[in-house]
Formats: structure tokens, sequence, C-alpha cells
């Protein structure tokens, strides 16, 4: 019986799975970096979590069943809901802010297609407990720092920023009566003409004024333009912006940084600054991306608990290294091979492998009784970067020698 | 609303989650040491691959639904099908041996007890294309060393050994018909008392005879032990443990085997050497377990590929270095606590941030606007090693001092 891999997961073989550690080492690095420290939460867990804050038709794009116990449960779609529940569970004793980062395998039931798979891993860092400007550009900082650190430059890719309430008081002052359809709508402006956005708006009720004043928020791009603009938004959600665009040029990211109106992120859980980071080309769907939520620890009975966080997922971030062209020297590779000349030195290599081992080296030992031909192919096709023979010789010297595979010498 | 965890998963804070890398590390780094490579294979795979060798009845205890597009889907019970699956799917590209490892979350429908869980990770380690008592014992070699790596010793644990074959054989030569429910009966001969077993034996037709060698089997600790004992057993099997035990004393972990032929292990696909890993006080359930399937990658239409592997979960682990007192060295910490005197020196605290976690530094900086009195009880709740303090001084200088927080020295 041929059985074959289930739609839109993946295997890895060493050499893929080399590109996910590259991935996971940096998340780590540049996380623990920051402080952070590394949390996990189950990937079973009650469907109510996600279900309580998103209504019944998120069930959708859920992988959830019910038990052999009659309970209703979910493989998690993200992992932020679950960390509102940690915050939750031990409320009095955690100190604030909880920095907190997770690796987190998700599952979504979506149609699979470049960059979108049914089971991918979500890297996620969130601030809890403090509700600062600083807080929040640490955090945007934290999510540039992983894709400055893999390679990619503000060459290729940059920071969208933008906030809701600033955007929420925009959109009162044109007198917008009906809000979140016209989220809806600016939310896949990039995927349908410019007539089809306008004609949108105006099925949505607005008008040729409220429509010009629209457009004018997609020119801004920064919060000098804003200033200039002459929208009327909320000062206070100003000033937030500004803050966090200081900090983050603090950070060192100036150049990165766009304000960009447009930028609404999915979660209805976000009150304040949200964020993605996008290639440069447009060409993937966003690296990753976050914002504030500071209700979303109530909705499950907790204390209010403001906080801040993003997700990062591993199969658009590795498209975008690989077209980069910043994969390329990850390769599989071993310190030792050390071949054996008969069974009977056995016992010998494996005292050199010992010691090799112990040493930290990655060693691998012949284990398959072959000609000298074969082991040497062998040893090439793991890329070995040194190589030991064991023969009758070394077995009564107790001695061995080391020849460097690349430069054919021996050490 | 209140929602409370899944039963028998786990929630990770941060202080649980250092024993947990620490363990992943653990296997990580022994396995990376052995030449063996890492893998991964999806969390949900088509429900026939685990029914295929083990039959229907094996979905009582799998977290198995039906997708959204009418497929038969499970969440992953253990690994070693899908590393078969791996095999076949690239059969004719792969060098041989195949030295595979996977850090994989696998689930189980189980009533929850001590060790035993409905999440669990396991670490699986394979070599598989060959078919050499070598590959045996340096699987069985890579298993003792993760747990001499994690700091137990031969005083800690052991190796109980057992071989199908060599048991097969003496069970067909001491003429018992019906082989699976005495195995069944040795298998669970631990829990049960001597008078129950022997009238279990008794129940399945055994004469005094047969159960005479049936104890006699029981007395046996040794290779040496099994060729005095009288018995009558294949002698290729015979040959083939004893040439693996002789691995073993070159691989140094002489002290630690023990040969048990009431060693069984639950899964029918094992063809040759048997292996656990248990604690001495047998207090736990076994902390890893494996053996020879030459079979298996052959149920999947593959060609013959022999294999050699075990699975080690980390919660019997977990329990075992707890109780052995080896996590007491685990704890959280930070390497730089940076205070800030007054939000205008956030700027130049940044800064400060920005060199130090270059350098690789964890470091985290004030994000409250706390005083200096809050400011320190948190750096001491996060057990920060060094304290930056910036004030209108240090930023107007653009110099700061650091202050070992052990010491109470300035560096």
């Amino acid at each position: 019986m041929k059985i074959n891999k289930y739609i839109g997961v993946r295997d890895f073989y060493p050499e893929d799975m080399v590109v996910e550690n590259y991935i996971f080492d940096a998340w780590r690095k540049v996380a623990n970096s920051f402080g952070y420290k590394e949390i996990d939460t189950p990937i079973i867990e009650p469907l109510e979590l996600f279900t309580a804050k998103s209504g019944e038709e998120i069930t959708s794009q859920l992988y959830n069943f019910t038990d052999k116990g009659d309970r209703k449960i979910t493989l998690r779609p993200e992992t932020t809901p679950s960390v509102a529940r940690l915050v939750v569970q031990k409320q009095k004793e955690l100190k604030k802010p909880m920095k907190w980062f997770s690796v987190s395998q998700c599952f979504r039931y979506e149609r699979p297609q470049k960059g979108r798979l049914r089971g991918f891993v979500q890297f996620n860092a969130d601030c809890l407990g403090v509700e600062t400007p600083i807080a929040d550009a640490e955090n945007i900082a934290l999510a540039s720092n992983i894709l400055l650190e893999l390679g990619l430059t503000k060459d290729d890719f940059f920071i969208r920023l933008s906030q809701r309430e600033l955007i929420n008081s925009i959109f009162k002052n044109i007198k917008i009566k009906n809000i979140q359809p016209v989220f809806k709508l600016i939310d896949k402006k990039a995927k349908i003409s410019e007539k089809d956005f306008v004609l949108g708006l105006k099925d949505n009720g607005l008008n040729d004024s409220q429509i010009d004043k629209i457009n004018l928020l997609f020119t801004v791009k920064s919060v000098e333009d804003l200033e200039k603009s002459g929208l009327d938004y909320d000062k206070d959600a100003f000033e937030n912006v500004k803050q966090i665009s200081d900090y983050l040029t603090d950070f060192g990211l100036k150049d990165l940084m766009v304000l960009d109106l447009s930028v609404i992120r999915g979660f209805d859980y976000y009150t304040g600054i949200v964020f993605e980071l996008y290639d440069r080309t447009g060409e993937f769907r966003a690296v990753a991306g976050g914002g504030r939520y500071d209700d979303l620890v109530g909705v499950f009975n907790g204390e209010r608990c403001p906080g801040i966080g993003f997700g990062m997922g591993d199969a658009v971030l590795a498209l975008l290294l690989e077209k980069k062209g910043l994969l390329k020297k990850l390769e599989l590779s071993t310190d030792y091979f050390i071949a054996i000349m008969g069974e009977e030195n056995s016992s010998y290599a494996i005292e050199v492998a010992n010691s090799l081992r112990k040493k930290g080296n990655s060693v691998e030992i012949e284990v398959a009784n072959r000609n000298f031909k074969k082991q040497m192919n062998y040893a090439n096709s793991i890329n070995a970067k040194n190589l030991i023979v064991i023969g009758d010789e070394e077995t009564k010297n107790k001695s061995y020698k080391i020849k460097d595979l690349k430069t054919g010498k021996e050490k």
C-alpha cells in the first residue's frame, strides 16, 4: 500500500530541515537578545478559545473536531488566544511585563498555495502587561531584527505601520458610518482595480468628498505627510505613532518605516499600533504582522492586560530568503567519516569515534561493511570534512591519521 | 469566558520551557555527534498510515477525524511509519544508510497519568538501509549517550536488550503454539503477581515443563547466562545479540547492559534486536525503546529497506531528571537589564541595548516607565546578571557603567 502525504503539509528531509533550523535559530537568537523568554502551548486547544472572540464562522478555517470524550477541540490556527489563556491562568503570580515568544506548529483549513499552507510554523513574540510606545517599538524592532539577522536588508523589506485608533478617528471625521465593510474593501485594495475600489466605496454609501479623502489617506507615507495632509485625526493616536516612529529610528530602522494607513490586519482584537513586514517587491504575502491588543485577556475573564505582539510564518520567509539567494550557504556536513577496513577493526574505530564525539564533533563511522571505494563515495555524499581510515595497522598501533577531504592534506 | 486547557496536554511557561529546551538540546547535540541528520514530518498524516500495519483497532488510541474535504486523517501517535513513508517517496535518490532523527509532537488518546500524556514530544533516531550489528549498537549507544549527556549515570539507568528472533526460536523450541497471548502476558508480567502469571500461562495451554523453561528464561541476564542455561535457541540470533553486546562494550556501555528476554515492545513491526532504557528503581515507564524493523518500508510498497530506531519521550525523561535532582541548575536569566531614569533618556538606552544585543547578549530595557525601586525589583525578578542605569548624565556623556548584580561591583 502506497500512502501519500496529506495535502498542504510538508515533509522535511535533512536538506530541507537545515533551512527550517536556520530560520528557527534566528527566531530564538533575536528573541533571546531582546530578553523575550520562550514558552509553548498545546497544539490542541478547546474550540471555544478561538470562537469566543472571532465567532463560529471561524470554524470553516479550523481543524476542529470532537474528541472521543465528546469534547469540542481544534488544532490551533494561531497562538495569541493561547497566550491570553496563559496570562489568565496565572495572572496573580506573573511579574509584568511578560515578554514571551514561541515557535509553534499551527494549522488552517485553507486552499494550499505558494506561501500559504495548511500546516506551518509560526513564530510569535508578545510583550504583555505594559502599554507604552517603547514596548511597541521594541516588539516591531524584534521582528525587523530577525529579517536583518537572516541577511535581508532595507532594500529587501520594509515595515508598514498603521494605528487602529488613528484610522478610526479619521474615518469618523470623514463621517463614514459603516466602517467594517470599508475596512474589508481597503484590505483587498491591492488585489482589485482602482475603478472597482471606488465603485465599492460608492456601494457602501460614500460620496465623492469622502472618497477623495480616502484616496488622500493613501498618499500619506510618514507622520510628516499626515501632519501636512489636512486630514482630521485623533491627536493622542497620532502622538502614539509619532513616538513609536521616533523609537524605531533609535533602533536604527528609520529607512525601513512607512506609515501606511491602508494596513488593517485581519484579526479584530487590535486596538492600537498595527504593523506588517513586507518584501519590497510585493511578490509575497506579509512576512510578519501584528499589533497592540489591549482587550484580549479581558475576553477570557482575566483582568485587563494590555499587550503587543506579532506572528511570523516560516513558509513566506523561506520563499523570500530563497529568492534573495540567502539559503545557498546552508549545506549538510559531517566533521569526520571513519572508514573501517575489515570488521575486525570496528572496535578501535568505535573507540576513535567515542573520543571525537566527546569533543563535540559530528562523526559517522562505516556501518555497512562496504569496500573502500564505496565508503569513499559515501563520505563524499555526506560532505564529510575529514577522513580517518581504521585498518589493521591503526588497530595494532592504536593511532590514526586525519585527512582533510577539502585540501587532501593529512593533519 | 474562562477557558481551561485541554486535558492531558501541557502549557510551558518560561520556567517550564527551560527544562524542555534542555532536553531538546541534548537530543540534538548527541544525535548530531553520531552524524544523524534532523528531519521533520507532518503532525497530520493519512489515517491509513497507521492502520496499514496495526489494524483498525489502533484508532481507539488515535486523534483521528475526517477533514472538511472528507479525508480520513489523524494526528500522529509516533513517527516511525512517517519515516517509512519518507523512504518510499524517495527510495531511488536516497544514499544509504539514512541516519535520521526528529523531535516530534505526538498525540495519543489515553487516560492521562504521571508520565503518560495525550500530547508529548518524542525524539526518534533511525538508521535505515543497513542491516548490521554495528548499526544496531550505534543506535542503542546514541540513546544511552543522551541520558549520559543529561547527567544520568549507570547507577540511574540501564539498557534492557532482547531479540525478537531469539525469543521466537526459544518459544518455538519449547513448543509453545500460540505465541502472541504469551507475549502479551510476559509484557504485563511486572504488573501482575507471580501466581497470576503462572495461571495465565496455564490458561494458554502451557504445561509445567514449559512454564519451568519460561521461568528459566527470566533468570538469564547476559549472553553468558543464556549460553549456560541449557535453553535451545537460534544460533544466528544469539550471535547477533552477542555481537551487538560486544560493540556496546566498545561504546563504553558494558555496565549498563542487561539481556532481558522478557522485553517484548508493543509494536509488532520489530524483527531483530529490541531494547529499552529503564531507570534502575523501576519507578517510571521506559525512558526509551526501539529495535530493528526490517519489513516496515515494504508494508508501504517500498523496496525492502532494513532499519533500526528508537523513540524517547520528553515526559518520563523530565520526571526522571527531576527526581535525580538534575534540573536544579536550570534557571532563567538575562545578561543585562537597562534601567531608564526618565523617558527622555530612552533613546540612549535603546542605543546601548542595540550594541549589547549585537554582541549576542540578552538585554531587557525598561518598557514600563517605573520608578527606580520598581525597576530594581523587576531586574531581580528576571534574574538579571548586570545592571546599567541610563539617566541624564549618561545620555549627556554618551557613556555608562555596568554593575554586576551578583557581586555588586562595577565593571
